[in-house]
């Protein structure tokens, strides 16, 4: 059984990750989505084990000590993570596994777990992220759009450490999904990965 | 314009390498496959600029000297290697250029142009090639199968040094070319390769 690979995925606000991730697994049933834990509580329609495991502070903190988070960050007060026992499971069992994090969150996981893969969806560029933006329409004040590019740009500007680069040119959301899928399955043939392969190689 | 890929495919003798990178091409319109240069004598049926260049020992070392050679090596007596300009032409054209050659003229091409991307096909398992070796028909002497085994051995032994893996089961041709088109449409998005788009991103 050949491991699944642990597939990164970071994009700005505007870069439409999130609509890329869910049409790729709507294609590709091989991918597992990895769920949050959160010290947040739960807003309207969110369900615990769905969108987040919603957890006390108390709990989350035992769990790092323990050893049982693959990355965690702070944000507003509130504690975010990703469970690493549910992650490693998915691996084993030959499952392809997308976290979806932040540049700080995938630094953490590139330490921890050197053969993951890390990839940013972005927009084709800087202009057409700022028009989506502010062409959402839900009358957003000009401070709050200015701080989303700005945390865009500082997002970005992080590339050079990432794997993979994927545009996600309006209105070619399928073709990005593809090119993903193409990603992982071109992974699958990287010699480093090929270990068990090499080694039954002569003995078979 | 996006650069195209040099990819060096590498395979002993009964990988079907040969099947394989000839389907890749007939699939796929963006592959040009680099034609080699020789000092050896054409065989019946070889045609100058389609099978081989065939070019004296006197010019071949005139070209070695002058650095027109991206990779050479002899063998028997004879010179074999890539002619550098066309390379770098396709490539600059977007095109994606194919070199099949030994584990040894790889390692030259890797060191000269780091960022190709070194792919080998294998058989199955070695006893799988060693059957394809035996079961040809063509009644070779056993002395001759030890020594394409051998060789065999020694490619298959410097795996580590490449970067891709294809296996060329029995009857998966096409599979394998797919597999070989597939990884060099995910090289294309790797962020080492995105240079021309980050630094124009954000000035669009």
């Amino acid at each position: 059984m050949k491991k699944g690979i642990l597939l990164v995925i970071s994009g700005p606000s505007g870069s439409g990750k999130g609509t890329v991730i869910k049409r790729l697994m709507e294609k590709n049933d091989s991918f597992s989505y990895s769920i949050s834990a959160t010290t947040r509580q739960p807003r309207e329609g969110e369900v615990h084990g769905v969108n987040y495991y919603f957890i006390s502070r108390e709990e989350f903190e035992s769990r790092i000590d323990a050893g049982m988070m693959l990355e965690h960050a702070e944000y507003c007060g509130n504690y975010y993570g990703t469970p690493k026992k549910e992650v490693y499971e998915n691996l084993d069992a030959g499952r392809n596994v997308i976290l979806e994090i932040d540049v700080q969150g995938a630094m953490q996981i590139k330490k921890k777990c050197p053969d993951a893969v890390l990839l940013m969806i972005t927009p084709p560029d800087f202009r057409t992220l700022e028009n989506r933006l502010r062409g959402r329409g839900d009358n957003v004040a000009e401070e709050v759009i200015l701080n989303r590019l700005n945390a865009a740009r500082f997002e970005l500007e992080q590339l050079s450490a990432y794997d993979y680069i994927v545009v996600n040119g309006t209105g070619e959301i399928d073709a990005a999904a593809d090119e993903i899928a193409g990603i992982v399955a071109a992974e699958q043939h990287r010699v480093d990965r090929a270990g068990e392969f090499i080694a039954n190689f002569f003995n078979a």
